[in-house]
């Protein structure tokens, strides 16, 4: 049945479709993004199987290319993703299950892979509601961490995570993995510099918060209205000396055992929800409505 | 100056020290440590390098023995801690500089490895305090996020933490690196069966909270009086059924994105720090003055 349905798109989408083999160009290519041997400036990404696809079906990011193996795809979602894909994309690669196999990162692969294009929001065009919360993320490096950090800003309803001192690749599988596809949804802007973000901070009327462990006093209990941000630094170093240059408060979550810090992904996610949190309640509007 | 030292360590420990090459058995214990290739019923972990080890030794677990390459060791601090270890195993092993780069998974190694003793508290033996707060890991498989847990109850001030149905083994090198050492200081108490876990919370006087996000009310705002427990499940399975033929209350962390739930080692730290800060605002006790 679903071979039958198959062999349908294939025809249907034969303008589009290549069958390729190991040589080939695109080969390079996917190589090249799995294994992170790409540009910082360049903004795809790869996703693989069917859970990442179905998070990227909800979103209208631009899909620059799929990659089929049609023998390991079988089931009736699997089917339906594809016929969303090979609608979706201009270019489709028809690929063996030896090849596919040695591109997947799993034992038993689902057969599609899509590149598609990042979007990173451009500051000037971010519009951001009264009081609004965001999360910025100060030369983090690993996209482990800043995709548990997306995960959590979408559960918490931060409105945008700002990225600067950019370290890590937003085409990281790791990144995309550990943020559960929130990576698609959450609003990232990109700052090469701190100044520059800290400009447009200020421009846009928000308090700024430093985490820092050795800052005097503790998140929680904080008055946290008006447009808030909250700043974390990379894990080896901190957050860079030029925020300091500028008004804002540090705050410190509380450390009462043998170790200096909490790992940056928690830190994070738990100051993210202290402020949206806090923000909800004043405003009177109850968090269980929206569950 | 350092080399003087070493050989005046070399000498005074001379009874306790082997040179041993690639094909020893002690070869073969400790890379079937470092594989995880060993019962899970074996408490034993492997420790590397500088930090780790200052770590340690604030501990007072029980190290069955040590492994140095003595090529690699030449800051003070290094030496140091060879002589505190030296002194605390009855069996050190000296390696060459390429059996010991076979081992490490770093680059640059700092040229010392032991094997330690886990302290898994027996439940029957632990002692309690008044209005406790206990995390529980019910089935969790990742050892970096049960390490990720430990490291945030560590700064929470949480109890112990009790791990039923285990799955992950205590020392896979991922969960001490995530727990930054917090794996040797938070109490861990081991059960095999959720029953187990229950029945010592109810004959505590422990209320039980299962963070579940299915859950209608917000962990926040709860009253959290008392000795407190918070649940958390598997990964994949979520929490086992057993818990909810009790009576437990069930709490939701809201998620008001796209996805459904947050990370697990997010997902505790945020809980309990939420507890713990709770407990202690409630006892007029303030945190800043602990930090």
């Amino acid at each position: 049945m679903n071979t039958l349905r198959l062999n349908h798109l294939l025809e249907k989408y034969q303008r589009k479709i290549k069958r390729i083999g190991p040589q080939n160009e695109m080969m390079t290519d996917i190589k090249s993004l799995l294994n992170n041997a790409i540009p910082t400036t360049d903004r795809r990404f790869v996703t693989e199987g069917i859970w990442a696809h179905q998070k990227l079906q909800m979103t209208d990011i631009p899909i620059e290319y799929c990659l089929f193996c049609l023998e390991m795809i079988y089931s009736n979602e699997a089917v339906e993703l594809v016929e969303e894909f090979m609608n979706r994309t201009e270019h489709i690669y028809i690929i063996a299950p030896k090849i596919f196999q040695k591109l997947s990162d799993r034992d038993d692969p689902d057969g599609f892979m899509s590149v598609g294009i990042l979007p990173i929001h451009d500051p000037a065009e971010l519009v951001v509601r009264d009081d609004a919360v965001v999360v910025v993320l100060d030369g983090l490096e690993s996209p482990g961490n800043i995709g548990t950090i997306l995960r959590s800003c979408d559960g918490a309803g931060v409105d945008a995570v700002m990225i600067c001192n950019p370290r890590a690749r937003y085409n990281n599988p790791k990144m995309i993995k550990a943020s559960m596809g929130a990576v698609f949804t959450v609003p990232i802007v990109q700052f090469e510099q701190p100044l520059q973000c800290i400009n447009w901070l200020k421009g846009h009327n928000f308090r700024i918060y430093l985490a820092d462990a050795e800052a005097k006093s503790c998140y929680e209990g904080n008055d946290y209205s008006g447009n808030t941000a909250i700043v974390l630094g990379s894990e080896r170093y901190g957050i860079s000396r030029e925020w300091y240059n500028h008004s804002v408060q540090t705050l410190t979550i509380p450390m009462l055992g043998s170790c200096d810090s909490l790992n940056v992904g928690v830190a994070a996610s738990i100051l993210a929800y202290e402020i949206c949190l806090h923000k909800r309640t004043q405003e009177g509007d109850c968090y269980e409505n929206n569950i």
